[in-house]
């Protein structure tokens, strides 16, 4: 931590900054600068929020953290990359996954239908919502338990293992029978009872990006996990809000590439809710590969104009056959070596 | 619901989105303009999620929603203003209330001390947290329920209810016990399993903005409690996330008036997260009362530069009584109606 | 600046970076912690953007700058605040002063009607564009050098003098013939070369902020205009770009409390823009001055739902008049005191 | 424009709205709903400003526009993609482009080991700055002329044709004399009498979009170029400002894809403001390319550590190399199609 002194500070203020920084066990080093006075708080005991209070001494301008606030999630201490294995499909290895299916279990007949045809087209895990988060009391709200049991029952006849989210602590127990990977939905990223609840889980967890969460918090989110002693964390990035209302987020596939840099957890991409508009999603999902990511969450519905829910950035199978047809496509001609001539 | 179908749409995809109306219960209105057909779909059949699934029906172009999601909530259906009772202290009427008190309960004597400054000093209501959210798992989580019972003592000590944030479905009951009004935090603005279980809850429930919630958003997740049956929540804006980090957040006291508008319930203002410096919390507490607010809710720490969370935001006692003090004092002195002569 | 080595970086890096600073012409102090090693860059040779290009030398994580960008503007240098007196009307002083006027001058009937009705409701400024910064080239843009005409004709006649915008390096001498006060709108708060023209009129400066600008780059927008010779610059908020879309823009006024603090210079508020919406102007006008606002800038136009433009944000002059009377009536009565006993 | 009437509007309300529609020169549709009225206002009278107005109007809740404010840059009434020549090089067809060079020309000898390095790599456009937009007064403001005449020195001896940034109306003429295209910065995006003035310019225009531009208030600003005479127009894409501050901007690859299918003009990426961190451009410059770019701008410099702006995003010439070379390299093998078999 930097401790940066107003240009006024006074003598006696610097020294009590110094001897605080002392008591909470670390060493202090003045820098004693032009126009101010800036101390190093160096060690690790540890009492960095006790530290971060020093902000508001007499005389203190502003602190500076210099190190990362997360550890077990980090590149700097993990270099090699973790693989996570959901029921035997690996995701953050070699090849990118695809995780497809409707937003909502609806039917047993629909999610039959929509696995049936993802599977055939190039998907390797299924996607549905059993409990679904809605901003709205008024919206459908998922099948519940119901659902759960569709899940399984589809799973073992197409043999896609299953992803869906879970909402409360209370569920953990009963999502962990049915599903195969655990998803924490996107405003839940820092419901931090859910996540302790997850890091004694027995099932890999899926965390989604919160809509305005940075790639630290989202780290951090990932690091209570890991911490309470579950290490097959999947990171998935769905997109921020931001000024730009066109579409329904802002697709971050910039803070892929950089939590790739920062993170040796997988990190995946969910296009459908990054960007809300189905006309994108193709491009958009070949551009997160691209960019890094190591696979893809998609939303597949056999008749998207009559899904209960996310109708609108729903892929029908046709389109989602076409998708995966194209991801190995090369985006464009490379560019011309052959420049032209000055005037 | 207003479908506005593409320049280049067919007749027969206008037949098609007619139809489709009329099978999910409205009624449908065409106009045919100059460039587009628009076509109205009015009604209340309630399956308004299946109607916007039209979105992806071949020649829709968008689709725009004429009425407000929420309902129950809503000053159209609710015209006077609802005052919550908080054990005797009414946060919504004439007068505007002051919730303050620490960000955590850190010990008996640290309430206590702060529980009787801040009495004297004009607060109405004491807050303190036992279950803390923090971004980082190595950080203070709270005492917990040593907390929830040193507030229950403070409280009789001085008089002061109490207000106190309920992380979780599963702690709901034991905070119930201890505590006058239950704080659904920032990052739980859209924990729809514990909105769902605060509406059986029998205390009042003072429900924080999200960070990046719109208005629309925070008023329908205080619909969530109102149409699970508890009447009692207040709404407490605390600063949403923008580009903007000089300050900890954006303070959008416009959402205060704009919240005035909508709703019937009572909102207030949390100037301590809201800003995150403690220099400018007096001209915003001032600010906030002056949008309309009815009570501010702001973090008083004997000693913050030792506080164990939230230190930098935190007023000390001497600095609350005095932003107390000043509450009354007008801003500035009227402008002066003698203009200057022309040139 | 402090440079932040990495935690594996290396002797011969970490003094590649003491040498480099060294040649920048400043001094180096090193603090080697625990985890990591962090070097102060000391001095005042003006090479910083040299010694900034240094994030990408080997070993090295980031840079983190300890002193503000701004000198002229700021505080730390210049305790007293500056009063800007425009043709007479002074701003910035123990009075706040109110700006009115139309969002465009559409004919001299208009103005001169708005202009006295703003006058005997207790405006001391008026405003009114004639170069109009339109989204759309096909919307009106302003009438140009006659709106300036009628301007000077209304000035003279009502004793009010007049703020109009200035869009160009080559309107600066036309518009100061006629103006008593110079505009820079918020589109154009990063035009350098029209900041540095400015900063050679002989006519005081009110700079909007940036609907994406921070504080910082505001008050470093007023330092071109200050170090090129020009000390009368008044800031005002008019609102930023964020997620929320209910509102035409997020109004700011934590960052008037800020600038209040970081500057020397009068900073005024524009509700009208900053909200977009009639309603809440009132409240945000009070809000506004109860933050520390010198002074309001209002759009007031005889008949809205005429206007030319900005028709939606604009009062009325019964609504101003109004609007000007309330702006004394305290908010709400104060808290109270007596607080519910215990249960 | 539909204008939704407010729940308790009245008749009379009613009548004065469908007058004032028609007034305008708009035909009126009245759409009566169970809960509320709604009147669709057709034809296109060009006197949308004055309609919008309305929002005022008694009984009036909100309007809603139903088509695109942009015209002659739309693919509504454009369907061909437009390709852009700049001396030689097309900008916008089957291939993409690269434009690549320092931030600023610092000397005749660092411009062209640039040039000649880029060239090599694969580069057809060279850039680089004469006149610099920097956020404060004291930093680099460019070499001015005399960088002009070093870029066209340069672009004789290696072929490049030169792309670089015009401020102001004023410099339009002599940077028109030197430079193959002219490049509009983010922060000039809504500077619209630079924009009018580029219309009548004898040069393609290279358009960024603005760091809070909507993609639609990019698309209006082309407009203004395309209204005014000028249809060779490419935008580029990079970055907005979001709530994210661990990369300099957050780069909208979405936005490039949304433009794509909105606009038949070329839209190319700028990665290296984009991100603003060297570390992940060639990732995201292979996304961009994935997501539909028409190409890519990117700052290379002989020597960042040196560099007298943007350092700390500049690539030096062997990892601009590198990244040429990956560029055709798939990004990760396909997807596995042989999924887990149940468990």
């Amino acid at each position: 931590m930097i401790v940066n002194m107003k240009p006024e500070a006074t003598e006696e203020q610097i020294q009590h900054v110094i001897e605080r920084i002392k008591e909470c066990g670390y060493q202090a080093h003045v820098i004693r600068g032009a126009e101010r006075t800036v101390i190093g708080a160096v060690g690790s005991s540890g009492r960095r929020t006790e530290l971060e209070a020093l902000v508001v001494a007499p005389g203190v301008d502003v602190l500076i953290p210099i190190s990362q606030p997360f550890k077990l999630v980090s590149r700097e201490l993990h270099r090699e990359r973790t693989v996570v294995d959901v029921a035997g499909v690996p995701i953050g290895g070699e090849r990118y996954v695809v995780i497809a299916g409707p937003c909502s279990v609806e039917s047993r007949e629909q999610l039959l239908e929509t696995a049936r045809g993802v599977r055939d087209a190039g998907a390797s895990l299924l996607r549905g919502g059993a409990y679904k988060p809605r901003t709205s009391p008024y919206d459908f709200q998922g099948l519940g338990e119901e659902a759960l049991k569709i899940l399984r029952d589809v799973s073992e006849e197409t043999g896609l293992p299953v992803v869906t989210e879970v909402m409360s602590t209370e569920d953990v127990n009963i999502v962990s029978e049915y599903a195969d990977m655990l998803q924490v939905g996107a405003r839940n990223m820092q419901n931090f009872p859910l996540l302790r609840r997850l890091a004694k889980a027995e099932r890999p967890v899926l965390l989604k990006r919160g809509p305005s969460a940075t790639v630290k918090e989202w780290l951090l989110a990932a690091e209570y996990i890991l911490a309470g002693g579950n290490p097959n964390v999947v990171l998935c990035e769905r997109g921020i809000k931001t000024f730009e209302s066109e579409l329904r987020n802002t697709f971050d596939l910039a803070a892929i590439a950089l939590a790739k840099e920062l993170t040796h957890l997988p990190v995946i991409a969910d296009p459908s809710h990054g960007t809300g508009r189905r006309s994108v999603i193709p491009a958009m999902s070949r551009a997160a590969i691209a960019a890094g990511a190591d696979g893809l969450m998609i939303e597949v519905h056999p008749c998207p104009e009559r899904a209960l829910s996310d109708g609108p950035q729903s892929l029908d199978l046709a389109a989602f056959a076409a998708l995966m047809r194209e991801m190995d496509r090369p985006a464009r001609q490379r560019f011309g070596a052959k420049v032209a001539s000055a005037r």
